[in-house]
């Protein structure tokens, strides 16, 4: 397959390098491919990064968007929108957009807040910019490393999605099940405003991490039969 | 022990019959004793499942309040505020006040919101509102049925508790221990402000529960050591 990761950070660096560890096709979708090679703010520059990763190119958001089947949202929730308006709708059209994110606001300090909540979610806001994408909400409840090695977490424990396309998810599940996840892990909560109750999880995430102390955490629903 | 439990719907009877059965006086309070025991909207009206209750008595919030050493807010979220207040900052003052509720906002259907959301709780909103209380906010992320047998979900599941003061929140684990939850599954929190979290959690409670098809389920934090 041949997949567009949106964002530079640890997230979307830890999908693409997994997405490419598989075999598949990568290019992370920046705003601006120079700025991204010259940005130094993270622990590790994306420059030095990328320079032990040959094999995952960079782009910006929309040539990147304009050749994948799949475009995977990783960045930061507060701009997501605008890092897929730069990746055009014509280049989303139809595609699988795999959403990450959390719309978490960071302005007030610690713990972050989330915006939209409550009556709306970051997930339905891209789906309603972009009605032509087929966008499934999923893996924004745990840390990026538990994401793609869900053994960093012993025993059993859960993922979600969501969205409106059943096909969609389907080939998302698969994707799940080869990054090590368990079917029964599973979790399908409907269509994508359920993405309200997987962001409105972050918060929860956010406090637990503190009492925890490290991300190899996760969320497991335990059920009688 | 001598506790005053709020709310006459399917929680606080679940609460104030476990608490009875285990030697504890137990009053119910409500706003109007008269209308509470006219009220048939429930499906068992509350005469008929006082009847068979002789041990648990129904007083007003403030009568409730003013004997108890504790008081538990299992009102519906949305009046929990002016339940406290009928019940009279006085009769509060200094007491451990065990709140379970959640501000679960129903007017725009299925699935409900929460108000407040993000930067406020109910829990928040309650102990600004009765400073001089000891407020823990706990249980509020699972059915009510499982608050109180926590053996009704197989396997090791959670409960959390945050709040202000620490021996509240002691007095308050030597409850939940009493309910038969091992003192491993207690995860505390932090202080009150935590309370955002566990608030926000129930967008994925309610969700899930359309998944799982029953209230026999609970949340688990797996992790790694």
């Amino acid at each position: 397959m041949n997949y567009a990761v949106f964002g530079t950070g640890v997230v979307g660096r830890t999908l693409a390098a997994k997405l490419a560890t598989q075999g598949h096709k990568v290019t992370i979708g920046t705003r601006d491919v120079e700025r991204t090679l010259a940005q130094t703010d993270s622990e590790e520059s994306f420059a030095a990064w990328s320079a032990a990763q040959p094999d995952i190119a960079l782009a910006t958001f929309a040539d990147a968007a304009a050749t994948a089947d799949t475009v995977v949202n990783a960045t930061a929730g507060t701009s997501s929108l605008a890092a897929l308006r730069a990746a055009g709708a014509e280049n989303l059209h139809g595609k699988l957009l795999i959403d990450v994110s959390n719309p978490l606001d960071f302005s007030r300090g610690m713990p972050p807040t989330l915006d939209p909540v409550g009556t709306d979610s970051l997930g339905e806001q891209i789906q309603r910019a972009f009605p032509e994408a087929r966008v499934v909400k999923t893996l924004n409840t745990m840390n990026c490393s538990v994401m793609v090695e869900p053994g960093l977490v012993p025993g059993p424990h859960n993922v979600f999605l969501c969205g409106n396309d059943a096909e969609a998810k389907e080939r998302t599940a698969e994707l799940l099940l080869s990054f090590g996840w368990p079917q029964d892990a599973l979790i399908d909560l409907g269509d994508i405003t359920a993405a309200r109750a997987t962001e409105q999880a972050l918060p929860l995430w956010v406090q637990l991490w503190g009492v925890v102390g490290h991300g190899n955490f996760n969320f497991r629903i335990q059920q009688a039969d």
